[in-house]
């Protein structure tokens, strides 16, 4: 049977999503290594994409073939029992037996959380970017529209060797901004496409705000875009950064 | 200059607030020592009143002399230059010589945070206290009614030497219920007093919760503050403790 699941999780504590060779703390080596032995057999699991280290999930998607049919209320009961403080299963489903979390997935959001302020908060501190310069929102803004729509995003990611496409469709970028005080406010950024390639959402959301701090140039976005430039791209720390949704086509 | 400062904390990697004799990690002991080698001179704090290990603070009053005449604002951004990412000063004001923030306070209020559900919330769990039994919060509230006014709370404190009063009076106890979901729900309990003993919140909701889990009787409030008897009560944890806020007599 195939089961689909929806998770969440803290990411501060681990190396990422992704299973490594080695012996580090990743979320799929977390849920791969309690499930198996849980169900005595060895289970692999797929993930909607891979969250970097130290990257949030609101709700990931993963799915897993088991030998044995068991109800999906079980393996969600089984999961949570067993795993740690700082990941939780929200929902398990018996699953179309083609359905992939990663292949099947049509859209995905993601949400950063920027927190200006001339100090951090203590509370949320390990869930947002704390900036001391207040940003030109609206600089933020006319940026952010440039990125809207197909287009080959590979300044926005880091050189790997494959020859895979970096076109990607942004299918919304949005920056919701919440006033605390005269002093103090939080931007959340949220960004929907077709895909992501790695890092793209940390160097969007860097260059947005350099762009918003004065320190590049407003059509920055629009350089990289034509130039695929990586190196004009800045990099947002990973600990502001949340999957917040993965889509799939529902028949 | 007398400097009374409003400060933050998440207390979960201190060993509470008060400066112990041994090499303990304290929020007190931190803040002595940063200021004493920012300004060269042994500097003592004062706090509203201890919180204990893990317990958390939104508001703590603090107060302490310094020889020099710098401005609060310099104070505060020395403070804040330094200080770790888990404590943080609010606020500052040159206050009056006399003023102490323990011995000054005339009321103080601690909310406390439960999270009702299958499993705890990743994002919060060091912030609040996760039941997986659903408890009955009429019978919660009920309880919690019984509390308010001038007990002796010996009951609620542990045993300690000192022949000090145990009468305090609470202002206000509240009930907060937050309904996520069919399975899922928070309380936030607010109790206000002129004064609390070592471990009285945590006492009151843990033996709140075990009368409203059904686990122990529903007068058990009422025998406690009768008796006196500790043992009958229960020790909630101490991470989802908040210090909201301190009051003065102000001239």
């Amino acid at each position: 049977m195939n089961y689909r699941c929806v998770i969440r999780y803290d990411g501060s504590s681990y190396r990422g999503f992704q299973r490594q060779g080695n012996q580090a703390r990743t979320i799929q080596s977390k849920l791969e290594s309690l499930l198996s032995k849980a169900i005595e057999q060895p289970v692999e699991i797929f993930g909607s994409g891979r969250t970097d280290a130290g990257v949030h999930a609101l709700a990931q998607v993963i799915n897993f073939h088991l030998a044995q049919e068991l109800s999906a209320d079980q393996v969600m009961q089984t999961m949570n029992r067993y795993l740690p403080e700082d990941i939780q299963v929200l929902s398990c489903e018996a699953a179309d037996a083609r359905f992939h979390a990663r292949l099947s997935a049509t859209a995905k959001t993601y949400v950063y959380h920027i927190h200006v302020a001339p100090f951090p908060d203590a509370f949320r501190r390990k869930y947002e970017w704390h900036l001391e310069q207040w940003p030109d929102t609206e600089l933020m803004n006319q940026a952010a529209r440039q990125l809207l729509g197909r287009h080959d995003f590979r300044g926005f990611t880091e050189k790997q060797g494959a020859k895979k496409s970096t076109v990607r469709t942004i299918q919304a970028i949005q920056l919701e901004t919440e006033e605390v005080s005269a002093k103090e406010m939080r931007i959340h950024v949220t960004v929907t496409a077709n895909g992501f390639l790695y890092h793209m959402v940390r160097l969007i959301v860097g260059t947005l705000v350099e762009i918003a701090l004065g320190r590049t140039a407003p059509d920055t976005i629009i350089t990289i875009l034509e130039t695929g430039e990586r190196s004009l791209a800045t990099l947002a720390p990973a600990h502001g950064l949340f999957l917040s949704q993965v889509e799939y086509e529902e028949k």
